[in-house]
């Protein structure tokens, strides 16, 4: 018996490649194709490159694509219009606003972020402080105390908004509002959140935020990453990335860099432009979906699964906050040899992933699951389980990517 | 009167969409699509997307694709094998070569270009530069005055190795030695010689080099760029842009950054899957094509272009350099009207483009021209001059992508 939604979620699921007998519960890694991506990127393909060629630039759009991508995903995460700009690798972004965010507090020297942060986010920033020198700290902390260690020497406060792993959410509200009471800039990882939870980056007066498009957003593999800078920065901010695409008119090919207009100057190399084709395409999936009504789902079908898991499998221990309220849109469970289940499973054609040491991790993606696919992913686990059928050599083996 | 190829030029032309009745001339922007991209994205898509999914980082072997794509390179630029690898974009790839070489060299401050680099070369050491202090400088001077400048104070020498506008060709090897004998390092942006000149960078001892994959090398728009580190160097170099997929064990998700081995460690983030399937598409071709031809091919159009043109259209001024020893491969023609010019020769289906402030710009491209296009090309060059269709006031009117 579930809610009446305004969103039409089973008439959403039609709108994707599901493959038969396969439950995805990956979306939070790679999300699934949407049907009408194949053709749009063949249109842009052979239409436009092919024959427009050079001309596709203009006549096809192609150098606005980039913010008007991040238009419209402005909507989905609470950012005013104008905020965002699209490409380059959710990596390179944190490197971006990390960079920009630490010359708002030259006067400070601590990057405050935690142990549940993604861990590329900690490497790109450790790869940034060792370039500016050694009196800077990257400080890691553990999520909980992550209020007790945001004190006024805290230049940059980075965090990523879910754990990838349990699924903890920040309160980013309740932290940022901290973080301006002491100084700190605010740089938000939205990987886990945008398509997955409401966020509301003006309300939460966040700084910048980052994001990638191929986990919930359904962009495709490599699909563009995403930047917001808020209104109040976005004309102050000095990119460190200054490429000519950000440049304040890149046709001129000045030999001296001037930054563009606002979250232009976010911009640096040409756009992956059959990657944006793709990601276009599952925005228009997203235009007819209310964040708030997909949060809502998302709690529905995530209760259902743990209640359904707990009840069947004794061994699995939630991973994740159970307070639907302090989580993200996954659910995890620990299990000594996750690895092996998690093989197991997916030889049963459900999809999860497994993160190291122990963390069996499940994405709750309304978009495209529903009550049925819950209810069968868990009586497939049951037979993981019950059977231990991860005790197999086969799923004892370790592929490249986990 | 052509020359005997081992090379089939004429079959490899047969490999292009190539728009009746266009004359492309801009290859050194945007290569045209070859005929076999859009199946093979579109089984990327529909077969390893939609019915793989995360599986397919494994089962496609997309995680290797990168240095898999690199080595596919390494032959049209003279690099040893592991030495190159592909992602994000060339603008990217500057930064990270010379923050890398700056390092290499912690007591000099000084980065030397010139003002034939492509600008956004010299936005991203600008960018760089800043972030690193005060006390670094960039020296621009002009093309001529490099080997001058070349002195002690030298940390990292940056050229394009093809002049942009001009298409005037530096000395790779001379350079690159006379950098060695004063201990500095060298990184070459191969833009406009990768896929259009046999570079020779393990003979040349070059450090590092950079390039983009969209022109010459027809991987379409956005096409991921490429990276070298000379063998020598490459297990040496601290990636400044420290991303998951540089780290030596990017699955187990360590906190502290380790650098991968060898040429992993300049990979960043999560690579373009669709723009890398693309490309390897565009690679089938290359395989098919020796350099060296190649070159000798370029230049026998080039003489022709350059003899066609300069006899019907005396108006036109030569602005690359008369002996093809000095040229990459394309031909530029100074017209103070050059942008109008390029307009109208486009509403004549000639498709070149235009380099503030005066340089109609025209790419030769041995896969998909031959000597009948740049005669037609010519005589559709001297309608525009002589009746000066340039002069229609639709002509004058600026795009925002020129």
């Amino acid at each position: 018996m579930s809610t009446t939604y305004k969103t039409d979620f089973a008439a959403i699921k039609q709108q994707f490649v599901l493959p038969e007998g396969m439950i995805y519960l990956d979306g939070n890694s790679l999300g699934p194709l949407p049907k009408a991506t194949s053709e749009r990127v063949k249109t842009c393909i052979e239409q436009e490159w092919g024959q427009e060629l050079i001309r596709a630039w203009n006549s096809a759009g192609w150098m606005a694509t980039p913010t008007r991508l991040g238009d419209r995903i402005a909507r989905m995460v609470g950012a005013e219009p104008g905020c965002i700009t699209t490409g380059d690798t959710l990596s390179i972004k944190v490197y971006q606003a990390l960079a920009a965010g630490l010359e708002l507090r030259p006067e400070r020297r601590v990057v405050l972020s935690d142990s549940g942060n993604f861990p590329s986010d900690l490497y790109m920033a450790q790869g940034l402080l060792q370039s500016l020198g050694e009196d800077n700290e990257l400080r890691v902390v553990e999520p909980e105390a992550v209020a007790d260690a945001l004190t006024s020497e805290v230049a940059v406060l980075m965090l990523t908004q879910v754990d990838y792993r349990s699924g903890r959410l920040h309160d980013m509200a309740a932290l940022s509002e901290q973080a301006r009471s002491v100084g700190a800039i605010t740089l938000w990882d939205l990987a886990h959140t945008a398509g997955a939870y409401p966020v509301r980056l003006a309300d939460c007066q966040a700084d910048f935020a980052v994001g990638c498009s191929y986990k919930f957003l359904n962009g495709g593999p490599g699909a563009p990453a995403f930047i917001y800078v808020r209104p109040g920065l976005k004309e102050q901010v000095r990119p460190a990335l200054s490429g000519w695409l950000g440049h304040e008119a890149p046709f001129a090919f000045d030999l001296d860099y001037r930054a563009g207009h606002g979250i232009e100057r976010m911009r640096v190399g040409t756009p992956p432009i059959l990657q944006m084709a793709a990601l276009d395409v599952s925005l228009d999936i997203w235009d007819q979906v209310d964040m708030d009504e997909l949060r809502a789902r998302s709690i529905e079908l995530s209760q259902l699964f743990i209640a359904e898991v707990e009840q069947r499998c004794p061994a699995l221990r939630l991973a994740s906050p159970r307070a639907p309220e302090e989580r993200g849109s996954q659910v995890s469970f620990a299990f000594d040899e996750g690895y092996a289940a998690m093989q197991a499973l997916i030889a049963r054609q459900v999809i999860g992933d497994f993160r190291a040491p122990d963390i069996m991790r499940f994405g709750i993606t309304p978009l495209y699951l529903d009550e049925g696919d819950i209810t069968q992913a868990a009586e497939r686990i049951e037979l993981v389980m019950r059977d231990e059928e991860w005790r197999r050599p086969e799923f004892q083996v370790r592929a490249a990517v986990t």
